[in-house]
């Protein structure tokens, strides 16, 4: 029996567009006798439709999509459907008003709803705000064959491969005890750096484990934060690798079931992204795509500061969506090395990107001016600094709002922490590209990116980090060289621990100390920031609940 | 039996200063006699404490300070202290870390912890994020009175009241079984308008109900967005009030719980605040005050345009932290019309703030000159609108930078909905004071604030709503009456109606597609508002989840 994975790409909300995708992918497949077609979890809205959930008419709407597209779709294909269905009885139980579901759908109608079992309420997770649990394992039959279902969190919490329990029920152990051929996994599940090797791992695991094969398709493209990375996957029961798709990019794999040998033959195996830095640069890159084009834009703008993380932010960009529609605004103050315009020009002219300059001088003597009677006799600091990045700031939103292009902000991630940037200056933007990209990454892909040919221009690279908010300014003036400064930011913001642990672990009291302030100061600044692209296990975001007024 | 209810203010995460705050109380009542005290839900770590409790350390803090407070306590004293504690078998269970609970106190020691029953996921609630359910009745018996324990949401899932259940168990119908003589409900439950009616139709019933009496404590104070009322409550058992604390300050209410008639006798009842307007008036002065204050900040500046938002929320500041700490900023641009520059001094006149006034026309000019070269052969239009509003965010950044103080952003919520307010111009601010109250009431409040003498100039409350971005503009050149877009908003936005409801409602077809698209587009700039005092149902903040590039 012959099975599609299709790794599809959604955008949020737009039912008919894709049942559109899925319907082509349908009609390809069918055509090549294949059973039954495997779409990503949520298929039908996207993942994750968060709040758009709430909307009864969303709801109504989203079921009445799937009745047409059952309809439409080739009569002999098995297509199974992702969506939320109503959970009919929940005002008599008291259960959440929805389920997380996969339709069964096959000759014009909808032939069986299955409902996910396990749901996620962590990080950026928060299916118990909308779903209620199903309690029953899901399977059903094709050609003879049964096939075990669950839903992306269902197949996450298995104690012998993680060494404890995250949720009460396992559903893969409940459906190994149901003697089902097949197990099929539909997820949307998002990317991080190191996540697929913990997927494949955990799925040679569970196919050993039962003996049994197992197919994982997974949803790719970027919904605001979430990167969808798909390499949706195949282990035969023996556990070895028999499908891996795309990497951040649609895919269609067709796979054979052998009903002699009740397993799944080889199919085609992508290769892994070959690097940590080719794996971030990919997924920031289809982020960025997704966004822009999700949100209806087809040009974007930033500034370059001749600095490396909007040297970065420019390349990701023009890999995304052309050279020819980015736009780069040099913005020179008095306090701006020479450097900083030429490395920004190079950098332009090896990317192919326009750019226009706009010297910030008058504006600053302007705002200088406006304020002279209120600030006399203040030194020059905070306040003045964070006026160059406001005008430079309003300059780009002023581009942005003219000539409708989406403007990109260019923070890391070591910044956004400790609050080293501008709220309503260097912050702005409709994207925050790198805000979950550390300092030291923004460097290594910076050098990856330079193997073949010198695309980042290599002065950006080598010269200390520098706002040039004042003359001779370099980071390192007011932080810790950024070696310490990412490996402390890990072990507080990723990892949780301590003060305590900290200096347990060897690093300088005071540096930990005056971190920790900086981080817990600057939450009010990350409250207002921008989307930023995730890419790694706990980032300021969606998935990041801090209190500001507190102690 | 003497009972105190303690309606604190407790500080997010200060755990050294919460306990200190219980101690004294306790101390208190403990010298007239009170056998039983009562603190709110979560008072040692004050509610809600959000990612805070992902921090193991966090979480071993708070059981040191709860052991060193059972030290302290007076020992006959019998306090009732909410905390988050461990849940010890949760990696086998594969049940959430957490319980949210309560400690009973007594003679040195920790003498019980009972867990909350029902854990809210909705709205702005994220309690299954963090927290297991606790799975017993909690009741424990003092001088042989047997009381019932709940936390907050436990009380809120009666069906014979709500016409529905929302949570599968109902606690306290399972400690009616358990034969309580006493229900007691510690809560936070925050502030939103009308919701003290409910809340008091609910006890009563829940009293005559179970033929017992309840008291219900309440947190007071805002954290970050949310605004808690206290206004603690008891009902005797046939159900007549018999205490109830004050709204939005602390309180400290003793009640005798009278063992022959095992019943609570009449205590001090505080009246109701006498309407919406006074209420929301008392709501945000809280906010406004707490926020300052638990940010460490003593004084807070503010655009005053003339217009009306502006001046509700300096009204608000000045009665929050006292005339002499609120600092208004004219910044009059050549659209500026005279009588926005009078309204505002007389505002200020009458409210005895100082005033700046910073003429914006020369630092227009500048970016018009700056952007001459690009902008040729376009039209003035929402760019040049956008970069009057920037100009003035960014002096007032410049201020709040240089001299320490806040800044209150003024955009009220039908601005915030539509979209009609600029990012990174006047939505620039630590907190968005009205950011929750739509515009007609902004009015109502005005004119009631107005009742004794006048406060808000009447030419404010008069005239055309303008943002004077362009010479003769008012906000219904491009939105419909605020009358009827508040209506369609609270439709829209509350009760998340489809344009197919409202337009049997008997809407302008074409009115309501406009305002739903945009609604939809403004998502980007309510993503990156500052925290706003959540003060209805369904506010743009915590508890407002969608997406952005979606369809």
């Amino acid at each position: 029996m012959k099975v599609a994975l299709a790794q599809l790409n959604p955008t949020i909300g737009d039912l008919q567009k894709n049942a559109q995708n899925i319907l082509e992918v349908a009609r390809q497949v069918s055509s090549q006798g294949v059973k039954l077609m495997l779409t990503p979890e949520l298929s039908l809205c996207g993942y994750p439709p968060r709040d758009l959930l709430l909307n009864a008419h969303f709801i109504a709407e989203m079921e009445q999509t799937l009745q047409q597209l059952a309809i439409d779709l080739p009569p002999g294909l098995m297509v199974l459907i992702g969506l939320a269905t109503p959970n009919l009885s929940h005002t008599i139980t008291g259960s959440k008003p929805l389920f997380n579901s996969i339709a069964l759908v096959m000759a014009g109608a909808v032939q069986n709803i299955f409902h996910k079992r396990l749901l996620p309420t962590y990080d950026v997770f928060d299916e118990n705000r909308y779903f209620a649990a199903g309690s029953e394992p899901n399977h059903f039959t094709v050609d003879g064959i049964k096939i075990g279902l669950t839903v992306c969190e269902d197949l996450w919490n298995d104690e012998d491969f993680w060494g404890k329990r995250s949720y009460i029920v396992n559903p893969i152990a409940e459906l190994a005890d149901h003697n089902i051929d097949l197990s099929i996994n539909l997820s949307a599940s998002p990317f991080s750096v190191g996540k697929q090797r913990v997927r494949e791992a955990m799925l040679k695991h569970a196919a050993i484990k039962y003996d049994r094969p197992v197919l994982y398709v997974n949803q790719v493209g970027a919904n605001d934060d979430l990167i969808f990375d798909g390499c949706s996957l195949g282990f035969d029961r023996s556990g070895e690798l028999v499908c891996r798709g795309n990497s951040f990019d649609r895919d269609l794999i067709i796979i054979e079931f052998d009903q002699i040998k009740q397993d799944l033959n080889l199919a085609k195996v992508q290769p892994l992204t070959e690097s940590t830095d080719a794996e971030v640069w990919q997924a920031l890159v289809l982020g960025v795509r997704d966004y822009i084009q999700k949100c209806g834009f087809q040009k974007v703008i930033l500034g370059l500061s001749g600095g490396i993380d909007s040297a970065l932010v420019a390349a990701i960009a023009a890999e995304a969506i052309g050279a020819e529609n980015v736009l780069g605004v040099l913005m020179p103050s008095p306090y701006s090395s020479e450097h900083s315009v030429t490395d920004a020009i190079d950098l332009a002219a090896n990317l192919g990107i326009k750019t226009e300059t706009i010297p910030i001088g008058n504006l600053m003597q302007g705002f200088d001016l406006s304020l002279e009677l209120l600030f006399t006799g203040t030194e020059f600091g905070l306040a003045e600094e964070n006026i160059q990045s406001r005008i430079r700031g309003t300059l780009l939103m002023s581009m942005s709002n003219k000539f409708g292009y989406l403007l990109l902000s260019t923070g890391n991630k070591s910044e956004m922490a400790v609050g080293y940037c501008t709220l309503y200056g260097d912050m702005n933007g409709g994207l925050a590209v790198i805000a979950d990209v550390p300092k030291m990454r923004v460097f290594s892909i910076c050098n990856w990116l330079n193997r073949e040919r010198e695309i980042i221009p290599t002065n950006i690279i080598t010269k200390p980090p520098s706002a040039e908010l004042k003359p001779g300014q370099v980071d390192e003036d007011s932080l810790p060289p950024y070696e310490v400064l990412d490996a402390i930011l890990e072990a507080i913001v990723c990892d949780r621990q301590s003060i305590e642990q900290l200096i347990d672990r060897g690093y300088d009291p005071q540096v930990i100390e005056k971190i920790t302030k900086l981080v817990k100061r600057a939450e009010f600044k990350r409250r207002q920031a921008p989307p930023g692209l995730k890419i790694t296990d706990r980032a300021f975001g969606t998935g990041w609940r801090m209190p500001i007024a507190s102690k």
